[in-house]
C-alpha cells in the first residue's frame, strides 16, 4: 500500500524536509504530484487556487496547514463538509508587521516622509516638517490576535498607551483596557492612533468606514495592516481629504495591486506601502516552528496544537 | 541697589516665568535688555551671537543655561577665564531624538523610504522592496549619554541588542557592553547598525571616516544625530556609493543647511532630514525642568545640580 502524502505546495530548504521526514515517517513527502499520486494527498501545505478542486474532490485531504494568516481566501464550507483541518500562519509575521506599524507612526511623527519628498527636491525645509511624540499617546489596536499582541509588547518600551478591541472585549495581557467592536466609534474618540489587524470577514467588512473616521481626533492617525476590505476605501479618502484625521498608512487595500487612476495615490496626508508589511526574513525557519509542531501532534493523535482556524468563525 | 538680573534670550510662557520669580525673589526677569541694564546680568537663558560681546564684557555674567544639548558653539574658553558656569539641555530633545533614530531605522528596514518614492510615480512595486527586521539586530550607539541612554531604553522592547561606546569604555546602564571610542573601527564590524550621537569636540572631528565605514559590514546602517563634522561627509558619501555600507540616515550635516549642489542630495541609500531630529513638544516644559531645577540649587548655595557642562571637556 501507498503511504499517505505530504504536498509541499511551496519550496522548502531541505533541513525542513529532513525533519518533516523525521517526524512522519510513515508518510511520504511531495513537492509535485502525478494524477496517480492526488488520492494519496492527505496534508497540504500551502493552498494553491489551480489544485482546489482537484484536491478537494479527488484526495483523501485530512488537513490544509495554510502559510499565510488571514485564510477568507480558503474555501472554508467545503473545509467543514470535508472534515479537513485547518491552521494558519498566523504569528509568523507578528514581529515583521509589528515592525512596520511602529515605522508608519515614527516616519508620520518624526517627519521622515516628508524629509524623503523634499530630498527627492534637495529641498532644505525644516519650518515645515511636521512633528510630534510617539511617547505617551494612546493608540487602539483593533483585533487583539498575534500581531497586536506584538504590537503591544513592543510599543512598551515607546511609552505608548495600548488599548485593544475585540469581538467581546474579553481581557487579552498587555493592553491596558479592552472593549468591544461594538463600541469601536465611541473608543476611537479618545485615541490618538487607531491600528486595524481585523481579519476578514462578513463581520469586519468595510467596519472602518465614515462613521468611524468622523469619530476620530482631527490630529490622529489610522493604519491598516489587516485585510483591505475592513476598510471603506472611499470614505477614507474622503476623511483624509477633509482632514477628519490627520494621517493613514495603508498597506492593503480593497483592490491589489492598488490601480494606477486610484484617488488614493496623490493623497499627501496618505502612505502607501504595497502589502509588504508581512514580508518576513527567515521566513521557513519560522513557518516550520508552526508546522513540525503540528505535524507532531497530528501523527500522534491526529489534532493541532498551534493556530487551529475555526472554520465557521474563519479566523 | 538694582537687583542681578536673570535674562531670558527665548520666549517662555507666564507660567514659566512666574516660577523663576518664585524662586528667585531677589532677581530681576528681562526678556529685553537695555544698556543701563547690561552690568547687571548675573545669569542668561540661552546664548545669541549678537549679545555676545557685550555680555562677556560689559556683564557681570555667572552662569549660562544653554537651551541646546550641544554646546560647541559657544565660547568656553571665555567663560572658563572669567569662571562662568555653563550647563545645557541635554536630556530635552532625548525622547525625540531617540524616537527620530528608531524611525529612520524601520522606515530603512521596512521599506518606507522606497515606498514613498514610489508612490509619488503612482508605482505599485512589492518586489522591489528592500526589507529586513530590527529585532534582534545589533546596534551600537556611538556616545553614552542622555540620548544614548533612552535610545537603549526604547529599544528594549524591540528585541534589538544594544552596544555602546564611549570615551573610556566605562560600563553604562542599559548596555549590554561598553567600549572605548579608540576601539571605533574594531567594534563596527560586528554592528548592524552604528548610531553617531557624539558631542562636537576636538577628538570627535571627523571620526566617522573612510577607516570606519571600510570595517562596517556591506549590510550595516548608519544614522547620525550627533554632530555633523564628527562625519567626513565627502568619505561617508564615497562609501554609500562603493556600498562600503548599505544605508545611512543624517539628520545633522558640516553645513547647514545643506547645500543645493551637495552630492548627498543624489544618494539613493542616503536618507536626509534637515536637522530636525531634536524638535520636541512641549519643549519649555521639558526644560524648565532643568532650569528650574538649577536655579533653586543656584540662588540657595551658588551651583548647579542639572547638565553642567565641563568646559575643558566641552560637553
Amino acid at each position: 500500500m501507498q503511504k499517505p502524502i505530504i504536498y509541499l505546495q511551496r519550496p522548502f530548504r531541505e533541513e525542513f524536509i529532513a525533519k518533516i521526514k523525521e517526524i512522519a515517517p510513515d508518510y511520504q513527502v511531495n513537492t509535485e504530484l502525478s494524477d496517480e499520486e492526488l488520492a494519496n494527498v492527505e496534508i497540504t501545505v500551502g493552498w494553491k487556487k489551480e489544485k482546489e478542486l482537484a484536491l478537494l474532490n479527488h484526495s483523501n485531504l485530512k488537513w490544509v496547514q495554510a502559510v499565510s494568516a488571514g485564510v477568507d481566501y480558503l474555501p472554508l464550507s467545503e473545509f467543514e463538509k470535508h472534515d479537513i483541518l485547518l491552521s494558519n500562519g498566523s504569528g509568523i509575521h507578528a514581529v515583521s508587521i509589528s515592525e512596520h506599524i511602529i515605522g508608519t507612526l515614527l516616519a508620520y511623527y518624526r517627519g521622515l516622509n516628508q524629509s524623503t519628498k523634499n530630498q527627492m527636491a534637495k529641498k532644505w525645509d525644516q519650518a515645515g516638517i511636521h512633528y510630534d511624540q510617539l511617547s505617551g499617546k494612546n493608540l487602539l489596536v483593533v483585533g487583539t490576535g498575534h500581531i497586536g499582541k506584538q504590537l503591544s509588547a513592543s510599543l512598551e518600551s515607546l511609552g505608548v498607551n495600548v488599548y485593544g478591541i475585540n469581538t467581546t472585549g474579553r481581557p487579552v495581557d498587555g493592553f491596558i483596557e479592552t472593549y468591544s467592536i461594538k463600541n469601536l466609534s465611541k473608543i476611537v474618540e479618545g485615541m490618538d492612533i487607531v491600528v486595524g489587524i481585523l481579519p476578514g470577514t462578513e463581520a469586519t467588512y468595510h467596519i472602518f468606514n465614515s462613521d468611524i473616521f468622523n469619530h476620530m481626533k482631527a490630529s490622529a492617525m489610522f493604519v491598516n495592516v489587516g485585510r483591505g476590505d475592513t476598510v471603506h476605501t472611499k470614505e477614507l479618502a474622503t476623511a483624509l481629504k477633509d482632514q477628519q484625521l490627520a494621517f493613514a498608512a495603508l498597506d492593503v487595500f480593497e483592490e491589489e495591486p492598488l490601480p494606477v487612476d486610484s484617488q488614493l495615490w496623490d493623497l499627501e496626508n496618505l502612505l502607501i506601502t504595497p502589502h509588504i508589511s508581512g514580508m518576513t526574513v527567515d521566513f521557513q525557519l519560522k513557518f516550520m516552528n508552526i508546522f513540525l509542531k503540528n505535524l507532531k501532534n497530528y501523527v500522534e493523535d491526529g489534532e493541532l496544537v498551534e493556530n487551529q482556524v475555526r472554520l465557521k468563525r474563519g479566523y
